[in-house]
């Protein structure tokens, strides 16, 4: 079972020390939240670093070649997910929270009163954005699927006030693949718009936004570099170039302006204006770099794999007692690389350290920034949210979090496996060892 | 003349073609504008590399070393400018222009009606992220410093209703050092607090922010990595804790929150809450890593040998027929490392294409967003202002600016003297070959 991708990404071979002081090699099980990055963006960042230089009104060579290298890479971002360049802009931002937040103050321009029709299932960050301004929430089903009868419902209800409905593509708890461009078709019949948060899509999949003609095209797409192999401060904004055009920046300063007199700003045109400040040419260099990479692997291919990791997790984990899976554990189709658990008896942050301490295994426990959706998998009611969340220093409900990158293998899930083993079948020896009644866990 | 700087950065031997074919070592003197990376920054990069992880919530070993990393840097951070880590919070953004925007939205909040005095020399990050509110200017005088009898007066005219005094620690235009602790006790003593934007003092002096209690400290300070030799998409906001402890976060989503119910929202303690969305790890041990060989050369050190630069290039060219210099080029004793300059009868933009393509020298022309600064050095009325300014595709006024990095050397300056003899001697011949009438000058 060798894995041909392992050594794409730096790091996979170091060593850690376990709390018996043995050393052993480490398992990311984390990349949802971040992935190391590709050797390649490794290679490219210091063959480039001997060209880096300032871009757009530099006049030397090195300035030229900066500037060159910037403005092409849009169109490199673009043919990656499909995005039609006529039609769309590529704006650059740190990453898909801050893309969302810029977006949500330029459309609350123009239309202070409509309403943003979010869901039960979303990462903080295309939620608490949208909350400046009306927003409603698309239910989502008893195993945590969204409901698509409930979005029609709503859109019928605020009767073409919905201008935006906001989804993430995948969820980055459950990890289910949400069928964007069903949701645009349905939309789009509304007169309403798509914006899809990509941070756990574009990483794993094949995206394409589709042509404006398309009924199921994707109007917005946010994404961040560092889910996929380029952690250097960047991500990706991508919308109609109408709805830059007639907006004023959010953010205002450097390269954003054509002219500027005491008394008088000109705008300089999107992209340039919506990037204020020195933009982060490293970070795009890396950006473009890992989708060359991911590119030679081939979307399909990757998905693939990592399909075939979260069958075999799956299969596995099933069977383990006293194990809760969240989700649909039977029908996977639409779950990519993610397994959301916890462990009867024993709380999310012992199990983590468990794993940790014992096999070297790094994985997340707690919320994940989806709070809500978490206190939906979990039934946690509002009686009991005000009893447990809202109280400081209270333990906190949530799960254990594994999820694969392209570069894991099968064995590091078999380690996972013994791993949960050994812990269910000595679990009040864990909770001894691991349990801390004291300890905060953070959301 | 031997630089034992001069290999502390990448790219110093690269060869650029001339217009002639011939190959020559690239000099980069548009170092104001962004600063190639140092060695050492890029091989604590790729070190690095190998323990990158999620930072905060993950349990993994290397999520535990890599949140110790990040949190320790802020300290690392906070000593470098001599800021209290008890009285102020060390907050990661973007770049300068992102922090000064979120600060002013953030004071925004409290303080509506107050009014912000900014100066005729700002950058236009520091001059248009302020204009959403009340703002005044402090004017400069004939030779381009700050006005500080004007600023006195101002403050005495507006009657405690200036909250905030923001001034660029050093002109990127001028590289004229203001006298950021006068100004700071100037504005305390009429009640109001000071930002120094120190995106081209940080780099090239040592500051010191100051105890809180000495009437001369800097209450806020914002720089950018980028320009300090670590380009990797991280910035700094310095403040006092109270700003961010009473405020909610300027962006929102991912680390921002304790708790988050769909009716509810419980920020979390700043700094977390000011830093949406995954922070930008390898930036920020990027910036780390500058700071400590920065502060092996020894500030001091560098601050010498970038003046003996400035006075080399200074008394060279201001012999050159023709030149026009701007700012005071007798008494230099408070200009840092960069020189704006014209000459007579040919438009900054040819100039600038000539030093490029003629001896692979890359420096910057234009207004380098600062066109308000270039309009008073440049002495253009209201008047050509609209017939120049506003007309979309017309020739701008603007400048030639070299501006020197730790790793430039005497040599490079003789390159460019001879380089700008060649082309006063030679005049009508540079012209007809780099002068475009058609060219649009972006400002």
């Amino acid at each position: 079972m060798f894995n041909k991708y392992k050594f794409l990404v730096a790091g996979v071979n170091t060593k850690v020390p376990l709390k018996n002081k043995k050393m052993v090699n480490y398992i990311n099980f984390d990349n949802a939240a971040t992935t190391p990055p590709f050797m390649s963006v490794l290679k490219e960042i210091l063959s480039f670093s001997n060209w880096y230089s300032s871009i757009h009104r530099g006049k030397g060579y090195k300035s030229q070649l900066s500037s060159d290298l910037y403005d092409e890479s849009r169109e490199i971002v673009a043919n990656f997910v499909g995005a039609d360049i006529n039609d769309k802009e590529i704006i650059y931002v740190k990453n898909a929270t801050e893309a969302i937040n810029m977006l949500s103050n330029i459309l609350r321009k123009d239309n202070s009163n409509s309403v943003v029709l979010s869901t039960c299932m979303e990462h903080h960050s295309n939620d608490l954005p949208w909350r400046k301004g009306n927003i409603d929430y698309v239910k989502i089903d008893d195993l945590g699927r969204l409901d698509l009868n409930d979005l029609e419902q709503k859109l019928i209800k605020y009767d073409g006030d919905v201008k935006l409905v906001t989804v993430t593509g995948v969820s980055n708890v459950t990890g289910y693949k949400n069928p964007i461009h069903k949701i645009a078709k349905i939309a789009h019949k509304y007169n309403s718009k798509i914006l899809v948060d990509g941070a756990q899509l574009v990483p794993h999949t094949k995206v394409n936004m589709k042509s404006v003609n398309s009924p199921d095209h994707i109007d917005y797409l946010v994404f961040s570099a560092h889910k996929m192999y380029a952690p250097f401060g960047s991500g990706v904004l991508i919308g109609p170039k109408s709805t830059f055009q007639k907006n004023g920046p959010d953010y205002v300063g450097g390269g954003t302006v054509d002219i500027v007199t005491p008394e008088t700003v000109i705008w300089a045109d999107p992209p340039d204006k919506d990037e204020a400040g020195t933009p982060n040419l490293m970070g795009v260099i890396a950006l473009t770099k890992a989708i060359k990479t991911l590119s030679l692997i081939n979307m399909k291919n990757l998905e693939k794999y990592e399909d075939n990791l979260l069958h075999y997790a799956m299969r596995s984990m099933k069977h383990i007692p006293d194990i809760k899976i969240y989700g649909d554990t039977d029908n996977i189709k639409d779950r990519t690389s993610i397994v959301p658990f916890n462990i009867e008896g024993i709380s999310h942050e012992a199990v983590a350290k468990m794993l940790s301490a014992e096999y070297g295994i790094g994985v997340r426990n707690g919320c994940f920034c989806a709070q809500p959706y978490i206190q939906n998998l979990l039934n946690v009611s509002k009686e009991e949210i005000k009893e447990k969340m809202l109280i400081p220093n209270s333990p906190k409900p949530g799960m254990v979090r594994v999820s694969f990158g392209i570069y894991n293998d099968f064995n590091e899930i078999d380690v996972l496996i013994k791993a949960l083993y050994k812990l269910v079948n000595n679990k009040q020896y864990y909770i001894d060892k691991y349990e801390d009644k004291n300890a905060i866990h953070r959301c």
